[in-house]
């Protein structure tokens, strides 16, 4: 669907460009990696403004010395505005910590131990104020952006920080053509009523407020429309994978989002990953390599991980001081109870494991908790087996950046309630993240895995994520909106 | 639909007779108490069998005294056979305790700690076959019992232990009458997928066996129809509530089950139950009383009904003294270690708040945990408000005893996740039964209602309550039979 393409209004937590204040007092900005940032500022070839809040001492400081605290960005051959929302501290941390991070994430990876959490006190009533406040706020700026644009744009909403915006932005324009995407899982409607009713049925009706909701896999878009279904007024047509509320029509779409390979391939060939993987080889020696890489995240599934590779070696005792685990991770969410305590039980099981297995010139697993995007592009190149084993994720593009880097055509051990498991499973050996047993299985099945088949599976998942560039992910979705755009058109005329 | 009514066989975990050996060595037996027993003898006028598993040292005995564990029971003006099967006690304990109560109970009610559990290792592999083959020798037995019989029965399979019963029993009968009825609340598909792929594969093919699936509230039947359309071969038909698999269909429906309302009252009228009254009523003193009357079940949310009576206190100190929290509960299945650990954590937090907000004539909390039917009976008459709030439940019967029993135009306070609330809520506080803040609220708006409300809403439960009889119950069950029979006849023809 070709068309004249036009301005684009970004808007997602995380802004495209992190600053700092240096030595000399200047503002220094450095640019997000990832694909997502890539697609998102390419859709603003025709102009347009990305909105996000101010996250470090940096990004404040950039509000607080330009108008508005709006900027011009000029990447690669476009330019774009960017503007960035300053919150008082406490409202941040309502909005951040508690709801989005600590109630709407636990709610869609299904994380809480139900039996015992949550518990939802006087400080949900109030965080949820918090959410309301910066919701409206993000709303209230892309309002005020668009109106300095030449033409009515389309609004790209990002994620589940943002799920109020889109109802926010329709009240204040009730013509606009509004996107919003679900990076993560959604949970069905059932673990959805463990959220206070009255949060369920503003987030549903907050992502209602856009033409088009995108998700990451069937499953989660499934699981979307039958929430809908409880929401007072709204019809869903599961078949037609659409809701009526109040008279409009909102398209449910399933746009799996892929990664953007040249650049982390061109990171890779680069002579500092080149030495952190002569290191890691040397530090390997002989061994074959199990590799992860992920954040220090509660839906990663780090711990099962660690005892489905001991499950392994006491039932294959032959691969002891033949293997090694190695587990990058980068730390998050620390300041949430569970995931320090989380952190600290991966630990305590890694060094169990190392004193009950390994020996003296031996260890079996190796965790490092650090930022080191760097070192896991090194890692990428060398890894036998690649576990990705989340209890539940989104998407998940470590399954995607380990075999495009990857020069031994190691095996992909991939958890099938990841949404990269609908694009990849194929190529895949899929697991059930909770089956210690299965997923020792599948190492050892990884290991035995003859080189014609790895080599048959490597390039099967090279193709899948070279197919689907960030790019065709942005362009579907403005596709999208483009037919929105044409029936309403057509309708009035 | 009237019809000849035809001979009926039930299967269940727990049949409806309890058998022990007495001083002298001879079997006595005594008879289940509760609606869904009357209501499945009361199916069986016609004759049949109840087939169940022997779970007491006196059932065993029954079965090793009798030919094939059969004998022949007279109920009210109905007879029937009944037939226990004995298993060896870690064929017993792999069916029932790993798989029935450890896994699909816990699956259904939400109840794991994700992050942390389960963890399916060998033993999950073992208590798997076990489970088949309890669930293989049930259908064996009903098959043979069947052949005893003048024409072909209605089979009644009852509950989450006998899932695999259907598939079996048509593998055996492909032209048998099959009904399976669920009364435990059901996992939505996603939910669904923390349990091995196998496991859930064989449960949900298994449930498909039979020709009608009962449910008792539409939330459950709709995460049982969205799981099946996961099941390869499986048509779904949401709207019209079916399933199609292998050129067979598949009724789904929903058939809230409730309970029988004379015998209780009889009991409760009775010199014993009055006795407990009158002791409870001088215990209670000039307090109002709150009630709750459970089994100790992970997903009755005892603790977090304790939480709320103590934020309800914080934040209204002027009932300090004015009321009585009186917790009546039953053991249960304290061989499984999360069990054991919540009755721990529901007594310390109980003494946490008695220490901390009591004083030397008033004891905010009394914790009762035994068997205890009668004084259970007695303690309806006399709340003002009955706390019903459990995180995820089936149905919930204690929301339909309390009403019918109770004298003083007490309140219910009901969870939104009891397949009863979709019953009775109109009359009910309907509560999040994970909202702290909110139960609160709940308890002083149920203290402060006025009598008028309260008169109205008591009335309005008992009335529910009475004009849905189990007879109802198993008579609209044949219903859905004989029509299933008519079109097969139909067809046939």
């Amino acid at each position: 669907m070709s068309s004249h393409p036009r301005p684009v209004m970004v808007a997602s937590n995380r802004g495209p460009v992190t600053f700092r204040v240096d030595d000399a007092g200047q503002l220094q900005s450095s640019r997000g990696q990832g694909g997502l940032v890539t697609a998102l500022t390419g859709a603003m070839q025709s102009g347009g403004t990305w909105v996000a809040a101010a996250l470090t001492d940096g990004d404040r400081e950039m509000v607080a010395r330009h108008p508005e605290g709006r900027i011009q960005v000029k990447a690669d051959d476009t330019s774009y505005d960017l503007r960035y929302l300053a919150f008082p501290q406490a409202v941040f941390d309502g909005y951040y910590n508690n709801i989005s991070n600590g109630l709407l994430w636990f709610a869609h990876h299904y994380l809480w131990d139900t039996v015992h959490s949550p518990l939802f006190k006087e400080d949900t009533v109030q965080a949820w104020e918090d959410y309301i406040s910066v919701n409206r706020a993000f709303a209230t700026a892309l309002a005020e952006e668009a109106s300095r644009l030449p033409e009515p744009p389309t609004y790209l909403i990002q994620d589940y920080h943002l799920s109020l915006v889109p109802h926010f932005l329709r009240e204040l324009q009730p013509d606009a053509l509004i996107a919003h995407f679900s990076h993560t899982a959604i949970a069905g409607p059932t673990y959805l009523r463990i959220i206070p009713d009255r949060i369920r049925d503003a987030v549903l009706r907050g992502l209602l407020g856009a033409d088009v909701l995108g998700f990451h896999s069937e499953a989660w878009a499934e699981n979307f429309l039958m929430s809908c279904r409880y929401v007072s007024g709204a019809r869903v047509d599961l078949g037609r994978s659409r809701v009526v509320l109040e008279g409009r029509e909102i398209l449910v779409r399933v746009h799996p989002i892929s990664i953007d390979v040249a650049p982390m391939r061109e990171l890779a060939s680069s002579l500092q990953a080149r030495r952190l993987r002569q290191q890691l080889n040397r530090w390997r020696g002989n061994a074959r390599l199990i590799l992860r890489v992920d954040r220090m995240e509660l839906s990663k599934n780090i711990l099962r991980g660690f005892l489905a590779y001991e499950n392994f070696l006491r039932r294959h005792p032959s691969w002891k001081g033949r293997v090694k685990f190695l587990a990058l991770l980068s730390p998050s969410r620390q300041e949430i109870p569970e995931y320090a305590a989380y952190t600290e039980d991966c630990i305590r099981e890694a060094e169990r494991i190392n004193t009950e297995l390994g020996g003296e010139d031996w260890t079996p697993i190796e965790v490092r908790i650090r930022e080191d995007y760097l070192g896991a592009i090194a890692a990428y190149g060398l890894y036998d087996v690649l576990m990705v084993n989340p209890v539940f994720d989104g998407m998940n593009l470590v399954a995607m950046e380990g075999p495009v880097l990857n020069r031994r055509h190691g095996v992909l051990l991939l958890s099938r309630n990841a949404g990269a498991y609908f694009r990849l499973g194929r190529y895949a050996i899929g697991v059930n993240p909770f089956d210690i047993e299965g997923q020792a299985d599948a190492i050892s099945e990884a290991l035995e895995m003859s080189e014609d088949e790895r080599t048959r599976r490597s390039r099967g998942l090279s193709r899948l994520v070279l197919a689907n560039p960030p790019a065709r992910w942005i362009r579907l979705q403005l596709d999208d909106i483009e037919r929105v755009r044409r029936r309403r058109g057509f309708s009035a005329a």
